[in-house]
């Protein structure tokens, strides 16, 4: 039984090298839930293999300015001479039409779509100790150890912002985060503020029909 | 990993009718996390068959009398010439051993609970319709037309109540409604209120460590 027919807009965010993309991709090979995953826009060129709509929406940096003039953005940023941004029309229409929408952000985003969708569900992703945020870092072997310690310097000013959101799941395996965040979404709709207003409404049609 | 070391004392209530009984036998069958039945006090006699501590505690008038005074009850109501009350020492020492505490109890009940336990995880079981709730107490067979009538007034003027509880969780099937108290358990315990706190710690154990 659904009592809330709105969508949930779920933010996974945490510090960089925490393994959010990874915990996404858990959740989405649950199959109990409908997700849909938020794709963000940029003006950057695509890719080869690339396709637009699935990686990214790719626009114009014309196209960009115009959608900031008329506050499309849930946050924006600009990362190495390009533009990328999180489309808020896109997201409120796929809420509207029920779906849970998913977007994985860093924190700075994070906190800017909270300005704007307070109502959304804040997820921050931790590593279970800062020795394991080090080794995923070694492991991915892309940085140097000066790059690293900026990274994990980094990543502790990052958990300041904790407080700001609403959970804290802590990816100590990557399946069990999965189902904390699907624990966490089932009841953030059985919560009153959410489902009492449809409850109420489905005993009144209950009533006229009578 | 757990960063929320003290136990959730949840609590279950609802209109009378609505199969709080049969969700919590539910719930406690489900073996993913260990329940405690917070077990009341009351002042009346055992019946054959009933143990002290199980069924209930069952303690004298003036023990009773005692433990209203040294604000010991979490809540307490007279039934038919008999105490019957909420233990609060009990309930407090397991939630400090980490156990979950389930209470089950009525719509007034809770209430007292909430202004005493305001961390406590209130949860609202409703039926799926009134027409459902009348079959239940029909199918009780307890029951003539006119006391049916009664409890069916009573139940709607219960649903007042239901904006003061965090969760409504409808009992349109008993397992459907256990499994969404399990998730509600679990992203209570995902909480930044509550595990924020924890989480800190740990990181703060790991520093000393090195």
């Amino acid at each position: 039984m659904k009592l809330n027919q709105k969508g949930l807009l779920i933010v996974l965010s945490g510090p960089s090298g925490v393994g959010k993309g990874t915990v996404r991709e858990a959740l989405f090979r649950q199959k109990s839930h409908d997700l849909l995953y938020s794709v963000s826009m940029t003006t950057r060129l695509p890719r080869e293999g690339e396709v637009h709509g699935r990686e990214y929406f790719f626009i114009s940096p014309e196209e960009f300015k115009e959608r900031i003039k008329n506050n499309k953005f849930l946050e924006y940023a600009e990362f190495v001479g390009n533009m990328y941004g999180t489309p808020a029309d896109i997201i409120e229409q796929n809420l509207q039409d029920g779906k849970e929408v998913v977007l994985e952000i860093d924190v700075q985003g994070a906190l800017q779509v909270k300005a704007k969708m307070p109502d959304a569900v804040f997820i921050f992703i931790a590593p279970p100790s800062f020795q394991d945020l080090k080794n995923r870092l070694l492991l991915r072997g892309t940085e140097d150890d000066e790059n690293i310690q900026k990274r994990l310097a980094k990543a502790r000013r990052e958990l300041d912002f904790a407080p700001a959101y609403d959970y804290i799941v802590v990816n100590d395996e990557v399946n069990n985060a999965a189902d904390r965040i699907m624990a966490i979404i089932r009841a953030e709709h059985a919560k009153c503020s959410r489902s009492l207003e449809g409850y109420f409404r489905l005993l009144e049609e209950e009533d006229e029909q009578e």
